[in-house]
Parts: structure tokens; C-alpha cells; sequence
């Protein structure tokens, strides 16, 4: 399933089969961020690539993916090696790595099923997470709209339309908030709707919540888990980190995605390390 | 290393080295819980395996430990198999796996570093996580009271002593309070002290939140990641784990572990499936 289709995501994360459990994939420099490639699109890409590899079983879904970060990625040529770790049932769990020549980028667990069976099966919503509370989108802050140095070294703010909750953006003019929280309406920029492999990236679209702490600078991903619980109804996202544990040079990020019905279809954790100072 | 200490604990997750990172454990029955074993202890057998493996490079704590269960383990001979994926700098990554016969209990990846040197090296600490309000522990509710039925089905519960707070602990006698918040005091029975390796085991010790929610059951965990923070202080945790997001058949399980100086260090979440109606 190569996803060669009018939208530029699946344009940038399309992957060719090249062997048994192997994919090409020239990774599209129009994800930069900082120092590397947006670490959301190269989960995305190898999302991609294991959808694939299980095209035949029925199970399209990722449902929980555990990402390990060894190095940045670089715009050119890239592998996905996907590795069966367990199938049978309904759910099928592989490892798969994004290596650029004799770079490893990132060693990933998946488990894949069919989130739509899964939905249909369990009766049961227990729900007291709280959907963020976004202004309405007109009054909120455009990433456009952020500084110049900001977006020349992030071409990946081109890709999505982001809109910050205006209380939540201070760092963006010097001024942090420093309340440990960052959301943000999202959606791609053509229009491309979301799905679960999409939303891999929007897990990890946002500015580290260390710009609202106050620390500007890249804050490289050690390890990232998305758990992907809902099929997301077509239209906006709303986008929501948190940080409550910043401690012996690592932070913890907590991710929730809230689809356009109003429902969590998908939350991940992250631990990053705080920025060098300057 | 093989640790055949003293401590119950040591002698039960002590593994010997047969082949380039291969490593045996026969395991313990004492850590039966429902249908198979703890997913807990499994970890910590591995986590000590890696440390073997990794102890002359420094960096004898785990840091990031992401799991997802294959099968239900038991007592017996078992192997883990470590393969580095990721050297250098500070941290070191390695793809781990617990495997009994021809059957994959569970596969990790683990990021591995010196807690102690972290610490050290990271100034800022900005915690808004809040330690858990438990009672003095002569007013919290020891596990040894828990219905004879449970105690059968989970001799685990006789490795640690587990005192749960008073308002949580409805679930035991049919009146399940319902706010997907179980919180307990913890330590291992025979006063072995906390480190990184044995919070492994800690993160996933309580009984699942189902049993708060009024879903009596085993609740199979399909993944666990894990990231230790601190090196703990001696003495008794406190261990809280809260969900907040229960559908299509599955729930997030967040827990935290607080040591005896105040301080947060571990955080876990888990993705498991709601126990099946009996």
C-alpha cells in the first residue's frame, strides 16, 4: 500500500517494498525541525511501512507504538525493517527500525489490530479525562505567526495548520507561561484527514512544553508511546501537552489528541531531555 | 552479576549468563497473579539481564523500559535474549526479550544510563506532580486482608508487604468506590530496598484499576513503559495508580511511584484490556 495519493502526508510517508520486510523511503525534508527530521514523522513513516507488512491481516491500526530515538534523521534516503514479534489473535506485534545508511534512527515496539473491531467490542466508556478548552479557533495564535527564527528552522510548521490557546504562547514572545501546558487546534494542511497513522505525528507535532517552562532549545526525545484507542472523526484536532516531572535533566510530556466528536482518540507519554542552555 | 543475595527479591530475578548476551532464570512461582505471572517481576528479570549485560559500561540503571506482553508467563526455565541496539554517550539502548521454550513472553526495548550521574548533572527540578495523601499506614488496609479467593490466586501478594488507602479499597469487599484511583503503601516483605531495578516490579504491582471501576477480572496488559527518574531513597514507597480514559475494550493505567524523601521517582503507563464480563 503504497500511498503515492493526492495528499502531500501521504506523498512524505509513502514507502516502497524492497524486500521481505523492508521499505525504502526518501524522507521528505519538509519535516525539519530544529536539529533533525520532526520525530512524529519518522514514527509515521514507519507506521506506514508496518501497515503494510500486515496489509493482509487484517489489522490496519496501530493500537500501541513504543519509539526509542538513537539519532536525528536527515532528509534522503531511509530504511524500515519491520520484524514479526508475535501475531495470532486479534492484535499482532512487530519491531521495526528507521536506519539511514549504518545510522539506526529509531528502534520501535508496535502492536497493530483493528481499532474499529475493538471499538465495536467494548460496550464500556469511562472517560474522565477532560477535553481541552481551546478558544474558538479565530481567536487563537497561528504557528505562522511565529518568529521568523522559529519557522526557518522548523519548515516542519508548513505542513499542519496550528493554532495555540493564546494564554499558552507567552514563550513565543519571551514571555513563558511557565505553567507546564501547551494545546493547540491541528490539522494537515491540505486537508488530508486524520487516521491512526497520521495521528503518530500529531502525538509529536507541538513545541516542547520546555519553551513554556522557559527553556528555549531543542529538547531531543529519548522515548515516545502513542497509544491509539479511537478511529478520529474527520475535521480539526485539538492537540494538548503537559509536563508535571521535569527532574535530573529529563522531563516527562503527556500527549492527548481530541478528534472533532469530542472524543480522546489517542494519548502519549514522552521523556525528553531539558535543553542545554545556551 | 547474578545477584543471589540475601533478599528474596535478588535470589528471585538472580539470572546466569550461558552465551553472548543470553542469560537463564528459572522462574519464581511466589510471583503468580491471576493467570500467569507478574508482568512486573518478568521486567525486573530482564532489567537485571541488561545490567549484567551492561555493567561495564557504566550504566547500571534502567531509564526507559517500554514492554508488550506476548503471552502469560510461569514458573520455570526461562532465557532473555539482549541485543544492543544503541552505544555511546550517556545512554544505551538494547532490545530485550523473555522467552520460554518456543513461546515470547514479552520483547522490550530499554534505554539504560547512571541515574546518580543524571541527577548530578540536571540542576532544575519542577515537579507539579502531588505525592499521594495516604493515611498513616496503621490506618491504611494491608493486603494480607484481601478475600481468600484473591490471596489463592495471587501468591505475589505475599512478596511485599501493600497497605492500601482506606477510601480505595471498597473493590474488595463489592463496593468498588468508583474513581479509577487505587493508591498503596509498598515494600518488599522482607525489607530488601528500593532501586531502579526493583521498581520495575513496583510499577506494575497493584491490582488493576478494573477492580476500582467494579470490573472484577484479569486485566492482560498489552504494554508497559516504564522511566525510572530517581535513584530511590531506603524505605516505603508509595505507589498510586489512577486511568482515566477507559474504551473500545481497553485503558490507560497511569502510576506513580513516590519514595520514602518525598520525591517522584518513577512513572509508568500501561495500556491493558478490559477484563472480559464473567
Amino acid at each position: 500500500m503504497s500511498n503515492n495519493g493526492a495528499y502531500e502526508f501521504d506523498r512524505d510517508v509513502a514507502v516502497t517494498r524492497t524486500g521481505t520486510g523492508v521499505y525504502a523511503r526518501d524522507l521528505a525534508d519538509g519535516w525539519r525541525v530544529g536539529g533533525g527530521l520532526n520525530g512524529g514523522y519518522l514514527l509515521a513513516v514507519i507506521g506506514t511501512a508496518v501497515r503494510d507488512q500486515l496489509a493482509a491481516t487484517g489489522k490496519p491500526d496501530p493500537v500501541a507504538v513504543s519509539a526509542f530515538y538513537a539519532s536525528a534523521g536527515v532528509a534522503g534516503p531511509a530504511e524500515v525493517r519491520v520484524r514479526p514479534r508475535r501475531e495470532g489473535g486479534s492484535l499482532t506485534t512487530v519491531a521495526a527500525e528507521l536506519w539511514q545508511g549504518e545510522e539506526l534512527r529509531l528502534t520501535t515496539l508496535a502492536t497493530y489490530g483493528d481499532l474499529g473491531e475493538l471499538e465495536a467490542g467494548g460496550d464500556e466508556h469511562r472517560v474522565t479525562a477532560v477535553e481541552p478548552d481551546l478558544p474558538p479557533r479565530e481567536r487563537c495564535v497561528p504557528a505562522s505567526m511565529a518568529p521568523e527564527g522559529l519557522k526557518r528552522s522548523s519548515r516542519m510548521l508548513e505542513r499542519f495548520d496550528m493554532l495555540f490557546h493564546p494564554e499558552q504562547v507567552g514563550w513565543a514572545v519571551g514571555e513563558p507561561a511557565r505553567k507546564g501546558i501547551i494545546s493547540a487546534w491541528y490539522r494537515l494542511a491540505d486537508g488530508r484527514e486524520p487516521d491512526p497513522v497520521s495521528l503518530l505525528q500529531a502525538l509529536d507535532a507541538l513545541p516542547p512544553l520546555t519553551f513554556d517552562l522557559g527553556m528555549p532549545g531543542w529538547a531531543p526525545t529519548l522515548e515516545l508511546t502513542c497509544h491509539l484507542r479511537l478511529r478520529p472523526a474527520p475535521g480539526w484536532l485539538k492537540v494538548q501537552h503537559t509536563t508535571r516531572n521535569l527532574a535530573a535533566g529529563m522531563f516527562e510530556e503527556d500527549c492527548e489528541v481530541w478528534d472533532s466528536a469530542g472524543r480522546l482518540v489517542a494519548q502519549a507519554r514522552q521523556l525528553a531531555r531539558v535543553p542545554r542552555p545556551a
